[in-house]
């Protein structure tokens, strides 16, 4: 099966405690694409500008990527400078370019009409409508959003969570969006609002899916997924793409959708996110392979089953 | 088997967003007492003032918990004031009256000495050293501690980290215990001070149990176990001494310490922090029945587990 993702492709800038990159490939299209590249076939949607090479664009076809959804624009590639400190969790943005991101406009080539799954990366929900509703076909439609939409976007917003099944976001976009600071009832007040289930990231503690009641097979109890207690945290950038990747990269592979398939793939999501900030920018992405993609899942299956 | 707990019995004066109560039972030995009382013998060694009334030590009395190291003072019991906001993991201290508590010293009835397990709940450092040293044929020690201790009285705290074998404390305390911002790496510092594992708790995210290599037959892997996704935390007070005892209570109850039995406790510990927050002071702790905490044992499973 194949997941069609739109989102932005981007150039970091960053600083962690274990050092500095200028320029590096990032955005959340490209750290899930190469995610989800792991489990099954993705194409993308983005805009670059014209110092995006096709070196960049190659990373992405290595890993059998579909980028004939990337537009080529006049100005610069959408670049990100930030800085993370000991908190890894907290990421401080020193400057945000948007250049041709400020005025993208999501066109969806014909060859990619045929996905079979959807995912919205964090964009302005007016284009994140759109794409949905040009691509009424799909069998699920996951979707990422932030703050900045959440407080100044409200009634875009809303239209767009009508549209998807499954939203993820962190523990601080939820309790925002439902204006609750218990998890599980915001979890209920934000299902109320469309989505059939919302996975809820808690970084370093792992992540938990809520389902609404009678949605998906299986059973409605919420299920909690751990994260790998990890020594060094070299680059936190992309942790919650690539966890989206794996997440709806593993559905996509399996071609139905019921409770078991969504544990997996909150599993899956986890291990992705675990690999992804082990080294700078999306480099651990690129080099994994399967079989240590199995290795960890059998990690993060011993870190929480008892028998 | 049983188990010994030496800490405080007190009066707990708090408002929550769900009510207010003034003076109450609580106090850590109280909280861990009913516990554990779910799993196995309990002794307590503390000490009350008198204002402490037959029917406060009923309480304890009526879960088969002996009382008869619970010494009566003359003055009043210690009695903590406080409240909790939104955020339910942080209480706000508004008086602490310590009044007998200060000039406890801990002695251990003769019919006490032939406990088979110890926890040290969190007390004075110099006086958990004592109780331990008092009691040297014990199995497992087990130990809890605050950041009051861990800024202000290292060496004590030094002293009473080599004698015991596992250490409960919280993220905030193991990363202010071991002055490192990871905890994987916090734990492992910690370990290196003494205790053979190190209890994690995450508040609401669950709890991550860390073994120091080859002490524990089984592997030394981390495992984590979750906390229960809670739509109402009436109460957040005694929630950690709740754990504590259902760890504890548990690991007594099953006469051997090994890397299986550590997993389950953390599952139990969990367990009846669970109920512990559900209620007002140790009210739900009282009614709990062996039924109902295997029913929600069997939640903590179905949220965790694959299969």
């Amino acid at each position: 099966m194949s997941i069609l993702v739109v989102g932005s492709v981007a150039f970091d800038t960053l600083k962690t405690p274990y050092g500095e990159r200028q320029k590096i490939l990032g955005g959340a299209a490209t750290y899930f694409s190469l995610s989800a590249s792991h489990f099954t076939d993705v194409r993308v949607v983005a805009v670059v500008g014209e110092d995006f090479t096709a070196e960049n664009e190659a990373v992405m076809n290595k890993r059998g990527v579909d980028t004939r959804g990337i537009q080529h624009a006049k100005g610069k590639t959408f670049h990100w400078t930030g800085e993370y400190g000991e908190n890894v969790n907290e990421a401080k943005t020193l400057n945000t370019e948007l250049n041709v991101f400020e005025t993208f406009e999501p066109s969806i080539p014909a060859e990619y009409h045929n996905s079979d799954y959807l995912f919205l990366a964090n964009i302005d929900p007016v284009l994140q409508v759109r794409v949905r509703d040009a691509m009424p076909n799909v069998q699920l439609v996951g979707g990422d959003t932030m703050n900045y939409w959440i407080g100044g976007h409200r009634q875009n917003l809303e239209k767009m969570l009508q549209r998807v099944d499954v939203l993820l976001i962190n523990d601080t976009e939820a309790k925002m969006l439902a204006d609750d600071s218990s998890l599980p009832r915001a979890a209920r007040k934000v299902m109320e609002l469309g989505p059939r289930a919302l996975v809820i990231k808690h970084g370093e503690y792992g992540a938990t899916i809520f389902f609404r009641d009678g949605q998906f097979a299986g059973g409605h109890h919420p299920f909690r997924a751990p994260a790998l207690p990890l020594d060094e945290v070299r680059d936190p950038t992309g942790a919650g793409d690539s966890f989206a990747g794996g997440f709806m990269g593993y559905i996509a592979s399996q071609g139905e959708v019921n409770r078991r398939v969504l544990k997996q793939a909150m599993f899956y999501g986890g291990v992705m996110g675990s690999f992804a900030v082990e080294r700078f920018g999306t480099e651990r992405l690129q080099s994994l392979t399967r079989e240590e993609i199995e290795a960890r899942f059998q990690i993060f299956r011993e870190l929480t089953h008892l028998d």
